[in-house]
């Protein structure tokens, strides 16, 4: 019963076997080890992009902060939700990394609003030398708070933000679940849509620690790689995320793992609503926000649930659950039954 | 016959061991987990050291990085080796991160001369306000000539930079490598001779990409966890970073490793004495620096071994080769019998 | 009829003579001139305050700059309000220069909501290692809406904020004409407040570009300088700062220039709302923000008037106008003139 | 008999009296001012650059620090001579405002050696994605040895970046005394040499503190604006920054006064050698480096002369002595006079 966050999970056997059989003789450091060109090949061939170009870092907050950096100067502004990660979850990385001030703008239910989003861009261009200079989108799909935004609504805020000149970034920490919650392809998520550089994760979504960082326009490819030095994630004996990369791309391990993960999701969400929780947001992929009544919370905790409180009240505490592609129906079963009233 | 550079070999099967045992079920993450606090205990006990503050991270660049960052200010002065890895081989990552500007001096076969370094920091700390200001040591050992320091050079060195005011930091990529080759304690090695943060390095003595950054004074340990989220180098499965660095230490495999790569180091250099190369520096550890005869370096070349050379005249080739952890005895006199002349 | 700005202003007289005078000979630089020494010790004296560290600098972007780094860390939070300069009109120079992130806090008319800022502050110090650290406070007075803060409105932000142990810092780019409008005393305005650092403004006030930065507790004086010498904003021939300084205190010039502007702004706002303008904030200093309906503004414009417009409708022009020390009643009344209606 | 610096003199009547000119009413802020349009101008026309951009900023760190940012990146390697003084005395500025990794090369009489250059040059770009990439090459005219590089001599310099993909910076901190010395125009002396960007001095040379930045290819015009505002460089009253350069400008005041300080440290020269010192370089420009033998040295002092000692032996003291504009001929007799040793 552990639903504080995908990122507590384990890795599945594929990725393991993968690792250990990487784990042979000597391979070129650094990125040259040749499991990262089939890797390069395959994620090009699944966005359907054969000129991106692709590098993997350990770390999300690594992914996002130097794909924003090659979009961006110090004296940029990026624009995105007030609750990103890379606002919220970072501790200024991105600012660190070079993406300049991030402005934030609002939405309901972690999606940036259309007109807002037009507004603070307006308002931001009109400075002058004096004030920051609008460069980036930045986009949260899966959002924080756990909806997915459609390729639509990528596609519209992202015009808004090419309209004015602005690059535009996703971070997609949880990429796989908003594609399969989306049910579309993944060049239509991102480079159809208008996303020009793409923070693909795989550790929320099973890897010990691989993201990969997809260029679409391929232009800054140097400079990403120099930046990626200069900060310390590049790796030397880099086929060993290669290797975990390659074993979640294979026979598409990793929409399986999300489809898992939302399924969960889904089925834990209906038992809540069921058992009283009032449901934050539209549950779309693998996270929930709810209210759970006190008394329920109170049973969940003495059953030895562990989640994520955010805010409690006399009535009820708001919390967020989180669904791992290890979650099986029987944790959450077992959630709901600890959850419910014992039958008087 | 593959001596291009230790960071090229895998992983040795305790360590993978360690790495399948820990994949069980969900860990807190963020170095929250219990791998990580026994690893912090272990490391605590082999530098006798129960105080110290101990963190992982992925790469040699950021152990190095952070460490100094916590070390300096922006405006600090760094005093290292011309040919120090911070220098050479991290594309600036030491500045990023906040060491300040590196003063480099100059000493024979790797190694900083006393009386050069005492002479850089007195020059740099007349500056006054126009200045960089004198903040840290940076020593590396094993050397980039593979060179090692015994803990009297190291604490010689230290004694210098400490009657300034400097603190002082260890990268020890190979750190291993000179504890065997000294045949010292690690705490001899370090805090004994002055030390203050060590960069404990894993990876090129067998890990995927595992180092740890050793405050033995922690009052700075909680800037240092600033540091490494905002560099994003705060892994969230960091239960896989914990497990390989517990294999690492189990039974002194770390040890063993490093011997092993330096017995056959010493069996390399050994054999290419005998065939006519000339070694440009000691061989302390398992790095070999050697001008070889040209005919020789061709045979070899067309044997398919691997090797980095530097340098090249119309006699001989100067080149650096590397033993690591998984270096056989086959391995080196296959590349000696390469290189020989054909017997007539 | 200028009104525009204040830093679109002349230098007064008395200013211009203690810059010709101080003209003579040479004079020791960076700061070691004799008449930085009379500066110092009058400042100390203005604020009671006799082991203040006493800068200058010259522009208000490196006042407030440096002075917030000298508080802050990279990692930090820097509370201020949303229209604040130092997030709206220096193009990142805060974040650049290392005070951390900035986080909006609302208010009406310009001012920090006491009861919003606690809340951000709590906010934003739940966030662990993950989130930036709050650090510093950052007040404005007079504010971007013209409104003074009253000495007891600064204590209690100031007690809000050191309860939670954050610094406090004035950005005092008006700081005199907030102090006449309050009626207090400099050091009743500041550090009897909570102040820790002032950026005390001369530029908008009458100098060419001259602001001090007085850090009431000395322990940060050395790391401000480096400071200072590293983002190129110490003087080589300080001589002429100081001399525009000392000719600003001296028989409480800077008062009576502030009060000039004050009470011209005063005038201007009493014959605006005569002629049917509405007043969008408390006209405290020397600022007013004021829609003139359309007619008016039409007219004024015809005649030569200059001030900011900032936004328009289809009756009526918002905008700011501004009062220096060297606005006349002359002017004042022109301008009044010039908008209003021609008598039948 | 001061000859400490030339930063410590004072302003000419002609620059005090275009600084009261422009003191008269309102003027646009921030480099709108009608001034700068001259200003700009008169450079454009003294440089034969009608295309180039031109900007003020207030010191000669400022100056060199946002010029070199300009052509660099922060993992950039600039290549300067050992001595320059954006290694030796901005505390780290030029790494701040982001030039990368300043790399020292060597040459006689603080000129870079041109062999030494180019191997420097060659050996950095060996680094691959390890090392910091060359980027820019930074001279310094007039010395920081009082030498003046002719145009030949900084055209070979320039065309061996060039060659390699650099561009060029100089900091021409006393441009204008290079210039005399070299008897050549200042677009030889500059962008028909190489250089690209010109950190063109008026402090040392009598402004109060004005400095040009001139960017012969103004293509990052707007960036060169972004960076200085965000250095906090912009001036808001800017006219005084404008007033100022006009004066030095006009008539050619700013070559006159060169003319002056360099006949004084001529003079100054023959009597030193005469008088028994030791010249450590040719005297070019207005800066001379000599030993002094110590009674001579002592007999200075006791008269009450002030320059700047840098070593001192039995014998000996070797100083620093350097002429301005306002340096007289009586100055520089009285000197020799007190220096010699009183006949019998």
């Amino acid at each position: 019963m552990f639903f504080a966050s995908d990122n507590a999970s384990a890795v599945p056997p594929q990725v393991m076997a993968a690792l250990n059989a990487a784990n042979e003789g000597f391979a070129m450091p650094y990125g040259r080890d040749p499991i990262m060109t089939q890797v390069r090949d395959r994620i090009r061939e699944i966005f359907e992009a054969p000129e991106a170009a692709v590098y993997l870092v350990a770390t999300g907050t690594a992914a996002n902060s130097l794909a924003l950096a090659t979009l961006c100067e110090p004296w940029s502004a990026t624009f995105c939700h007030s609750a990103a990660h890379i606002q919220m979850d970072e501790c200024g990385a991105p600012e660190f990394y070079g993406s300049g001030k991030l402005v934030l703008v609002e939405g309901a239910h972690g999606k940036i609003d259309p007109v807002a989003l037009d507004a603070a861009i307006r308002t931001a261009s009109g400075g002058g030398v004096h004030g920051v200079q609008p460069a980036a989108l930045s986009l949260t799909n899966v959002t924080e708070a756990g909806t997915v935004y459609s390729p639509a609504e990528v596609a519209r805020l992202c015009a808004i933000a090419k309209a004015q000149g602005l690059a535009c970034h996703m971070d997609g920490a949880r990429f796989a679940n908003a594609l399969v919650a989306a049910g579309c392809s993944p060049a239509e998520m991102t480079w159809k849509a208008g996303i020009d550089v793409l923070s693909f994760g795989g550790t929320k979504n099973g890897l010990m620690g691989v993201e990969a960082v997809v260029l679409f326009d391929p232009q800054k490819a140097w400079e990403f790689e120099l930046r990626r030095k200069r900060g310390a994630h590049l790796f030397s004996k880099h086929r060993y995320l290669s290797a975990q990369m390659q074993g979640y791309l294979q026979d598409d391990l990793w929409l399986d793992l999300a489809a898992r993960a939302n399924a969960a999701a889904a089925r834990l969400a209906d038992g809540l609503a069921a058992a009283g929780a009032t449901l934050l947001h539209p549950v779309d992929a693998n996270m929930i926000f709810a209210t759970l009544p006190r008394a329920a919370h109170e049973r969940a905790q003495a059953a030895g649930a562990v989640y994520y409180p955010m805010a409690e009240t006399p009535d009820g505490v708001t919390a967020r659950l989180v669904c791992s592609w290890s979650t099986t129906e029987a944790d959450v079963d077992a959630f709901l039954g600890a959850l419910a009233a014992p039958s008087a």
